[in-house]
């Protein structure tokens, strides 16, 4: 894949008809309408997105990809990252967090190595290394385009390949010792934000330790800033210039609402793909890039991915730039405690179920949505319905 | 169970120390420190709870209050009080849409009819009627005292027998056509709101429907005025007044924050225990003070009980009036639909997990949180730790 092919990859629209039958067939059964609330929306868009009300939700599977980071060399991170691969080793033996969490869960793990520092096979891991981490985003861009496009595609394949196998639903991860720093950099790269305001603690961080990335982020995002004049795409237009530098002020003040800051980050100038795929050579992470190609693999293969905290949500946030559309693919699983999650989604149109200041990555939040859809899925299939099953006649639906 | 043993019984402090044990047995474990962040908390409280470290999951239920509410006859309602008997005889069968919900999982319901108006034996429901539903809560009070302490002894017992077979969770549920009625009524009653504020549209109704609804919620608090006298318990203050009318007002002019309306709630004065009870003899529903007795009970035999959505944060909220310290007992599972349920959720201090704009009851909200818990308990119970099983040093803990 090149860089012409990415970004003229298309993203259907869902087919609205799957998604109006699944919504009558919920109604039809004996609850009150939009008794499971949003769980419900999910379920409607899943039958759009896999084009059938009559979709299973059997085989269910979690992509983690794993990459090191060149910038953990400034000291950003509590732990080195020789972690990333010893926590890879675990994940290939179902042993890390997320695997121990899903023991008794059926849902299928490939774990990724898309850029671990470290040459030796890992067992249990596919090798799709691009290369053995990036370079130190504080002094150099991070990867070469080839490198990025080589990660993206790498999420691509591997969609395409779980969709043929009749996946259904794809939950993301990461594990990538630094991937908040970078994630961090690349959020505020692309919707105009300060390092400051939106930068969070990690895995854990002092004070000190906090100052310390926040401090790296700033050198890099002031390396990246020649780039700022490719940044706004076609929609952009004085009014959503406005509106982001508003936005912005209010988080600053730490005086935006959640209304506030939806309403701004709505109305925020679009950011083009030529800044988007720039911005990714020159801050992200080879998992972030990978990431960008399940999101982008979900729109092409009509499959829905679970977003997971702020490495994945910046990586869905860098998938609708690069193919406009991708969003309709995506489902929101929580607001993780890193602050840059919610001004990420909140930018996607998209509002998490599970609200808990996760914080612990490997995709643990994403499968964490999994139950709670096929507690829905039960009910959606097999529920009682009004009329001639129940003996009660239908609630009407009433607005708001 | 007379009123005086009521509001005698006292909750126990759960035991700090097997808390902590949990505690640093998370921290322990190869992953950020607090990385599932508030379902961290919730196992650790559960460990207090249950008075040790070395709890299990294994046995968890379900209890679902079912009664009937003589205000239905206002038209408060789109269905008719005909509906509470059908549904709960689906529940029975397990054909409800919680009984769907939970056909793959394993959590084990208790139907228990507290008070349907109906004579007729329901198949798989307990029988622990205490009257034919209650009276019409515009016109008389709902219940007797004793009635009221019927209802409330129902839930108890369940309790201490659950304890007893080795429940260790347990979520509770109800189902009453009107009973969003009877607990907006019970919330502005204790809280001093006013009905508009805070009256929803229950199972589904247009907007002549709201207006009656909160014509006969007012109704009702007219008719309830003359013991407003009592509300004040000894924790009230010239202060917490005023921060109480505070509430009122931001809640009306719908410009309070969820953090204001935080502070204000936890600011507000205390109720005290005699006004909490006349006020669900007078306003509420037999399943209300079924599930009063349930939070109670979890209180009483060492049990965490799961909050629900508005009609079981009503009645933890009474719980907690009733017997203060009840509160540490409870788990928030979402903040539902209906306003009602973050303002009960806040007066207790407690933050649900799930926010989905649920509002279905029959306990779909409590039981969604209880694979969230599970695959944390699964973490928590067999999570690799750092050291020697991972080659991975430990995370230190920062603030904040």
């Amino acid at each position: 894949m090149n860089y012409e092919e990415l970004i003229n990859f298309k993203a259907d629209k869902p087919l609205e008809a799957a998604r109006n039958q699944a919504r009558r067939r919920l109604d039809g059964i004996a609850k009150p309408i939009d008794g499971l609330g949003r769980l419900e929306g999910i379920l409607c868009r899943i039958a759009g997105i896999l084009g059938t009300p009559d979709f299973n939700l059997d085989k269910k599977g979690l992509v983690i990809m794993c990459a090191d980071n060149g910038v953990v060399s400034e000291g950003v991170t509590q732990s080195d990252g020789r972690v990333t691969a010893l926590v890879a080793s675990l994940m290939g033996k179902g042993k890390s967090s997320v695997g121990i969490m899903c023991s008794s869960y059926p849902v299928d793990v490939s774990v990724v190595d898309v850029g671990i520092d470290s040459d030796e096979k890992i067992e249990g891991v596919m090798n799709k290394k691009i290369s053995r981490g990036t370079k130190n985003m504080a002094e150099t861009d991070a990867m070469t385009a080839d490198e990025c496009l080589g990660a993206i595609s790498v999420g691509v394949d591997l969609v395409k390949d779980l969709a043929c196998d009749g996946y259904s639903l794809i939950a993301t991860g990461e594990m990538g010792i630094g991937n908040t720093t970078t994630s961090t950099a690349v959020l505020c790269a692309l919707l105009g934000l300060e390092a400051r305001d939106v930068t969070g603690r990690g895995a854990g961080l002092d004070d000190a330790g906090l100052e310390r990335k926040v401090r790296i982020i700033e050198k890099a995002l002031a390396r990246h800033a020649h780039r700022r004049n490719m940044r706004i795409g076609d929609g952009f237009t004085a009014d959503s210039l406005k509106a982001g530098s508003l936005a912005a002020d209010g988080l600053k003040a730490g005086s935006m609402s959640a209304d506030g800051l939806k309403a701004c980050c709505l109305a925020a100038g679009d950011v083009s793909p030529e800044y988007a795929f720039e911005t990714l050579c020159s801050l992200g992470g080879l998992d972030i890039a990978g990431l960008t190609g399940v999101f982008i693999g979900g729109a092409l293969y009509h499959v829905p991915v679970i977003v997971d905290g702020l490495i994945s949500t910046v990586a869905a946030l860098c998938a609708e730039v690069l193919v406009p559309g991708c969003r309709d693919y995506m489902i929101a699983s929580h607001v993780g405690k890193e602050k840059g999650c919610a001004i990420a989604l909140d930018r996607l149109g998209l509002k998490g179920i599970i609200d808990a200041d996760l914080a612990l990555g490997e995709g643990s939040g994403a499968v964490l949505l999994m139950p709670l859809l096929d507690m829905t899925y039960l009910l959606y299939r097999n529920g009682t319905r009004f009329g001639a099953d129940a003996g009660i006649d239908n609630y009407e639906r009433f607005g708001p």
